[in-house]
């Protein structure tokens, strides 16, 4: 179904339209390999999903082009068939669930797609999209089960290979599959001496499942932080390509993806969505073997919603003891928590939040509890002023 | 004091050593100008520190280097010092404030450093490097007042002339003014004809100060988020290369820097520092005369404490409408609580936290307060919420 020289065609293609993404060193991600991360995050549209979108819009016959595309996503497919149509002067409409964040329905807008709020979840936009084509002509582009998308998406194989002679292995997240397909094949063909893992999320591991099966596997529900891979069942096309070319395919937690993210922002200062930093999840957490490699992750994308990043730091802020939340038990009379505010200034802690409740079922009846939230150093800076507070006599819960 | 022969052989010095950091489009900074980012923060050690310190190391005498280098910073230039001397094979002592994030401590002594912790502010870890330097004979390496230092960063510049040879404006940080005397020095020499723009924070306009008053000022106190160019007074060599190269200096508001950041988070995925995004912050606010020009903003480092980086994101979230804050006074029976919490979920608001709050001077003395913090998706939704507690009954304040 693919062909080599197809994937040497998209790479023609696509030259002056996706960027050649930089392949960065990330030292400190795993100690005992030689990591580096292929920033697809900092591609156009903000993810790889450009690539196969323009390819496969660029690959239609002037009559296919005449009647415009249609696609469905709720992220970054959108935005690479809004951009894909765009640069090649036929239009676009994209399906997407009422709920998608603003920034990604106006970033769609911005590359020039005319777009369909649907009411619902993904697969209500998706059987929208379907009843738009089969009424008006237009051409549907699928956002990974399609050869030519496929190919697209199989330059990145190329480009490493060229930017990284020595590579060992290339660890690629995989969602429904197009990425991984497209890379798997380019870097087997090629040079099939090279490991290449997959990583889903064990919130929706369709891929890993099917693989295991030895068959198609639809999942009925799917959670994780990584929206971007949250597909229920991988494509056909996906399926058999990742049976033949992938050596691998693992799964990583949320506290995994998400210790992930934080890794890239304070190690990297490059920002990853879910779906993008599984990769390096499986090189920090040794999902994959590795070890003595030079080894590529494949960031995928880098379109996370502002609030998940905020809640993803907060959660790390929390697990690396910069961040610091108590309770303590008092009597209820004056000056109580001026003298806790004394011993955390004393030691440093900044105060983000404090509750000061009298009518507790858990205190005495003439009791009062103080919760305090403080900004911290680190774990020890955290022991310090436990251990400042207990001196004082404080009864400190947590 | 400096010539162009010298910054050729600081690049020469640095191939192999610093990395030539890509130059990355950020088409919606400004709309009406081309806007281009040259990403140090992608450098190594998070800054373009490194390649100053580098190559000032790299030239002292065998004897100087025998004696081993002291610096004092708080951040970058500690990094930069320290693996700048573990590659050339030699000690560094580095004093730093005793209250420094403990991610930048850990960062300089994984580059190799030997770290003296001071008590007190920046002055005091300076005042006891130079001590120390006086005590044991250490080569003492400026962080931005020494010719070969600024060399070091002069090399950027030539990388920008290189990149894009047909740029026309570069906005670059001042600090203390090393970076951009480099830089300006190198483009206006071989390129007179090229724009380049200094940024400072207003919280810290030392630079901006002394040029407008034709000498050196002094700041008695600095105050801003871009704590890596939070310097009270530039150097005597900078000064007067800022004098002569720097076309005009301007100076951006805390505010602004956030939006920045912000900006570089969500449109180019990149991780800046404060000290790094005021140059963005500068093109975003049109602080300079950049209108139809091909435009470099130099983002000159991603080392931000991710306190401040969560700090900066929630601001951020409440002024773009995904973050809302509302107070309601209730009467107290039972189902109120419910009765707002069913308005709240059938407009998609997702709650982040609640307070119940039964005794307060401003409610009436059967009423209470309860006062909601919600995730949203934009302004939009915020006024749909609003609209729909209003038409249910409830007295929204705020």
């Amino acid at each position: 179904m693919l062909e080599i020289s197809e994937i040497f065609n998209a790479a023609a293609v696509l030259k002056g339209v996706a960027r050649k993404t930089a392949i960065i060193p990330a030292p400190r991600i795993n100690p005992e390999s030689e990591v580096y991360l292929k920033t697809e995050n900092l591609q156009l549209t903000g993810s790889f999903k450009l690539r196969g979108a323009y390819y496969k819009i660029s690959q239609l016959t002037d009559e296919e082009k005449a009647r415009g595309v249609i696609a469905c996503s709720a992220g970054n497919h959108a935005q690479g068939v809004a951009l894909g149509a765009t640069h090649n002067g036929i239009k676009s409409l994209i399906c997407l669930p009422a709920g998608a964040p603003m920034s990604k329905i106006e970033a769609t807008k911005n590359y020039g797609a005319e777009v369909c709020l649907v009411p619902g979840v993904y697969d209500d936009a998706y059987a929208k999209a379907i009843q738009l084509r089969d009424e008006f002509g237009y051409t549907f582009i699928h956002p990974f089960d399609d050869p030519k998308v496929i190919a697209g998406q199989g330059t990145i194989g190329l480009e490493i290979l060229e930017q990284m002679p020595d590579v060992e292995a290339v660890i690629v997240p995989i969602g429904g599959g197009g990425l991984i397909s497209g890379v798997a094949f380019a870097i087997k063909t090629l040079r099939p001496e090279i490991k290449v893992y997959g990583v889903q999320s064990s919130g929706a591991p369709s891929m890993a499942a099917s693989l295991q099966e030895g068959a198609i596997q639809h999942l009925n529900s799917v959670s994780t932080i990584a929206d971007g891979i949250a597909v229920k069942e991988p494509g056909v096309n996906t399926f058999e390509l990742c049976n033949r070319y992938v050596d691998e395919v693992v799964t990583v937690s949320d506290e995994e993806i998400a210790a992930a993210i934080l890794a890239l922002i304070e190690q990297q200062k490059l920002v990853a969505e879910g779906a993008g930093a599984v990769s390096v999840a499986a090189a920090m957490f040794n999902k994959v073997p590795i070890k003595g490699k030079k080894t590529v992750c494949l960031v995928s994308g880098g379109n996370i919603d502002v609030n998940t990043l905020s809640r993803v730091i907060t959660r790390g802020l929390s697990k690396s003891g910069r961040n610091y939340s108590f309770i303590i038990d008092l009597d209820d009379k004056p000056g109580q928590l001026s003298g806790v505010c004394n011993v955390v200034a004393q030691q440093g802690g900044n105060v983000i939040s404090v509750a000061h409740e009298r009518i507790n079922s858990s205190s005495a009846i003439n009791g009062c509890t103080i919760r305090m939230e403080l900004e911290t150093r680190d774990h020890d800076h955290i022991a310090d002023i436990r251990k400042a507070l207990t001196d004082a006599g404080y009864k400190v819960v947590n």
